[in-house]
């Protein structure tokens, strides 16, 4: 087990951390795969996570919606783009009203 | 401005961080809005995404993997997931062969 990296010794644990970690385990052969075919990787969970939503266990919704984050994190990964930089368009609230909670019901 | 989160001021953002954080802006009425309707809210935001994968700005690229990742999050929070215990199926490496990086190619 010396080679694994054991979160769970260190939560909490940080978006950018997250997608360092799923880059470890996977990025070769995401990154080869292409953007693409990883693309239809991530819409392929998105179906699972549907799926899981309407009959499965809160443990099956719970690996589905880790799956998806997972698959979201590569694509970002692929494109060099940092998770954690992304969401500082939520930094002040709704993008739109900018508001806590949200006022104006505009879609994200 | 006195009402707003201001996450830029404290990064690293944890992942439960930015799961309270959508929930303050919107869970009132994504909850109400139920999860059926939020669902199609999330799919809709993967077209989004797609769109921008495909012909979009960096810029854009990031703001559309930012909202897929709050709609997750939002099914997340409507299902009383928390996002920071649903990827700790990854904690140890690849869920399938427990190596870092996966060596069994295995699917995600």
């Amino acid at each position: 087990m010396g080679h694994h990296i054991r979160l769970v010794e260190r939560l909490p644990m940080t978006v950018t951390e997250f997608q360092r970690h799923i880059e470890k385990i996977y990025f070769t052969r995401d990154s080869e795969r292409g953007l693409s075919g990883t693309f239809m990787w991530f819409v392929e969970e998105v179906g699972e996570l549907a799926t899981a939503l309407r009959e499965g266990t809160d443990q099956e919704i719970r690996e589905e919606i880790a799956d998806v984050f997972a698959w979201l994190s590569t694509l970002a990964s692929i494109k060099g783009i940092e998770m954690d930089e992304a969401i500082q368009k939520y930094a002040t609230g709704c993008p739109a009203c900018e508001a806590v909670p949200c006022q104006c019901g505009a879609k994200e």
